[in-house]
């Protein structure tokens, strides 16, 4: 490499491998430093960038009032404009937010389990930050300060790649951060903003194995299925929330009613809401509990035998089965007992969030131990899939695949372990 | 599709692709019967495996000489036709570390950690079986039994291909396995060896995301190199073990010399052995301390300063600190106290075993905290890295990889978890 090519700007002739290897390089920096972090002092630093986001409301107010503009003028559906804005209220809860992870309790140090064996070497293993992680997402800039709080907190470093629509916002949001975490000794690169819009910088962010350790995307399916498609680093995500509750013939009608118009029409959109009603041929009020739906507002698409219950519902395909509506739109089946159930949830559900209603309790806990979802409940609403509903204080998403983390994951999911072995000079014979 | 193509057999015009969504459309069956088979029915059935290996031996021998007929015929190097032999006592060992896993606790249906919410749901997180497990090994028939009783032990199936120069020896494995395996009940497709020695399955097998869970690649680098380059499964694996030893100017001398000679000559192939040698410029027996490494018959590659210690030194150069010689060599490097060990191990460790010697215990602690190892040691030999000496029982592997499971991995390893939640009705304000 001669002299002129050195001292070029980094940024002009920088290609997206270079530049996403850099910014890991930095937060890898950054996370040595974390990782020797007390508790305490990430606990005070998360504080601090929580205070700094209020000293800069005006300047992320006005920050964000530029994206909104070019929003508008870019016709963004009105949907995605709610989502992209902040006001002072919404940014008093992204402030509180990242306070409240700063008062979760720190997995890193935890010891899983010790053991000394009878040569004296004594084993544990110990909680660690599992190091780099990148977050990929989409309009909601809250994501800037929720995932990197989350992150610090068990002692990883983020790099992050909003959407396009938020960049003026997640700047100011991520300034803030920065420099109050960066007030109580944590570095610059513990969390990061790609500072570019291109594209080619996410499929380099995916392709860093190695260089990154896990990827995060939080967003659509269409997101979801492009990371899913070309990472080389592990990612945490679920693509769908094609979600059963299955109401048994010992259902009682109340519960059974009440949850599953709370699972299906609550939230329509939330990756938790119920999508295929399995009913059974011997529940007794089958035709109330369809009325109770369709007076909900909801639409139902049935096979034959549902569709004969109620002449408002309409036929389904087979495509319904696999279908994730994330709208008021519910598919049901009429099923003859719980083996014809586990069947039709094991050839469809996406593994997220299954369900039975029931009064037997044996039949729950089939159904409990043999639903191989990530999460499976009996005699609850689906809605409740959700890191806060479950304790855990927040998520960073909720994962479907089968290794290392399942369901909400919260801060121990953003750990892993290492093994300690202390000794007294033992070698192997 | 029109008659004629379906009357035609299945191998006939079958891809490799649609070869291993086959088996593992099969696996995943029979993973749900094993899924639900109870503890000791698991165990049962491996003790029967057991049984059917020692019932065949004469086949099994039989089969091994073939092997080692067209081994020698191919010009095998001696190590592998080492590797690949079987003879009385090698199969009896086989059959009785199937036994030993047999006994080993089962993961599967273990709690977590519980919650009762201030609602009334109940969350547990409860240990299942990962699903699918693909494993890729080379010349030792050994592993067709090893692997499918811990995979099998833990409530998972395993597609397993071996290499081609043991085909016959892993048949008759497999087929007196799977034979054991089904007089208790447990699918012939719980255990598959892949019918093909193209390489091409190999392919479809590392893409088949979705379908296989999780892939275990068992050999050399170069098998585990190409295992990781061209996976779309995730992978459990290490791809070399460059562990460091650091002598603190701390350390007793007895153990510094025992433990470091230990850890490079005990065995030299082994993934757990030393290659490099860290030593503290103020640890005071330096010289007597290469001299017992080269008096042991190894052979010392050091940086300027090691070299100044003894004349039959060789220079090191910048490779050989990136080097797992895997040989009876080792790289030496003078460091200036444990801040310069700690950053020579962050540059160069592979993430596998790194061991301090000192006896000051505020330094051992300080490595054990800081070094970002899947194994950390302090006074003891890296040639412990290995799930028996760690009290596991048995291990599928060593993962250098952060996500899931790190270091030796066994049963646990090969489970993941649910939630179940109960309710009572609870629905989601």
């Amino acid at each position: 490499m001669n002299m002129t090519q050195t001292l070029e700007p980094e940024t002009k002739a920088e290609t997206p491998e270079h530049l996403i290897s850099r910014l890991a390089k930095d937060a890898r920096a950054a996370q040595r430093v974390l990782a020797g972090m007390a508790d305490g002092d990430k606990a005070d630093a998360l504080r601090a960038a929580a205070a700094a986001l209020r000293e800069d409301k005006d300047a992320i107010l006005a920050a964000n009032a530029k994206d909104i503009a070019a929003g508008k003028e870019r016709d963004l559906p009105a949907a995605m404009l709610d989502r992209l804005k902040l006001d002072e209220e919404r940014l008093e809860g992204i402030a509180s937010a990242v306070e409240n992870v700063a008062a979760l309790p720190d997995p890193v140090g935890d010891v899983i389990d010790r053991s000394e064996m009878p040569n004296g070497l004594k084993m544990s293993r110990v909680r660690v930050p599992i190091g780099v992680i990148g977050i990929i997402y989409e309009s909601r800039p809250n994501v800037t300060a929720d995932a990197a709080a989350l992150c610090v907190r068990a002692g990883n470093a983020a790099l992050l790649r909003g959407g396009s629509e938020a960049v003026h916002s997640n700047r100011a949001i991520d300034a803030a951060m920065s420099r109050g975490l960066l007030s109580k000794g944590v570095p610059e690169g513990a969390i990061q903003l790609i500072p570019t819009q291109d594209r080619a910088a996410v499929g380099a962010l995916l392709k860093a194995a190695g260089e990154v350790d896990m990827i995060v995307p939080r967003g659509g399916k269409s997101l979801v299925a492009r990371v899913q498609e070309e990472a080389r680093v592990p990612v945490l995500a679920h693509l769908d929330g094609i979600n059963h509750t299955y109401v048994h013939a010992a259902a009682t009608p109340d519960m059974a009613e009440a949850v599953a118009v709370n699972a299906k029409m609550r939230r329509t959109g939330v990756c938790g809401a119920l999508e295929t009603l399995l009913l059974d041929a011997n529940y007794p009020k089958s035709g109330a509990l369809l009325a109770k739906i369709l007076d909900s507002g909801c639409a139902l698409r049935g096979d034959s035998r549902a569709r004969s219950l109620d002449s408002r519902i309409d036929a389904a395909d087979d495509e319904d089965w696999d279908t994730e509506y994330l709208d008021a739109i519910l598919a049901v089946k009429i099923v003859d007992g719980l083996d014809e159930a586990l069947a039709h949830i094991s050839a469809h559900s996406s593994g997220h969030t299954d369900a039975i209603i029931t009064s037997d309790d044996d039949t729950a806990e089939r159904f409990l131990n043999e639903v191989d979802s990530a999460i499976v409940m009996a005699n609850a609403s689906s809605q409740f899939a959700d890191g806060g509903e479950f304790g855990l204080g927040a998520e960073i998403g909720i994962a479907t695949g089968r290794l290392h983390a399942r369901g909400p994951v919260a801060l121990e999911g953003l750990t892993t372990y290492k093994w300690q072995v202390r000794g007294t000079g033992q070698t192997r014979p």
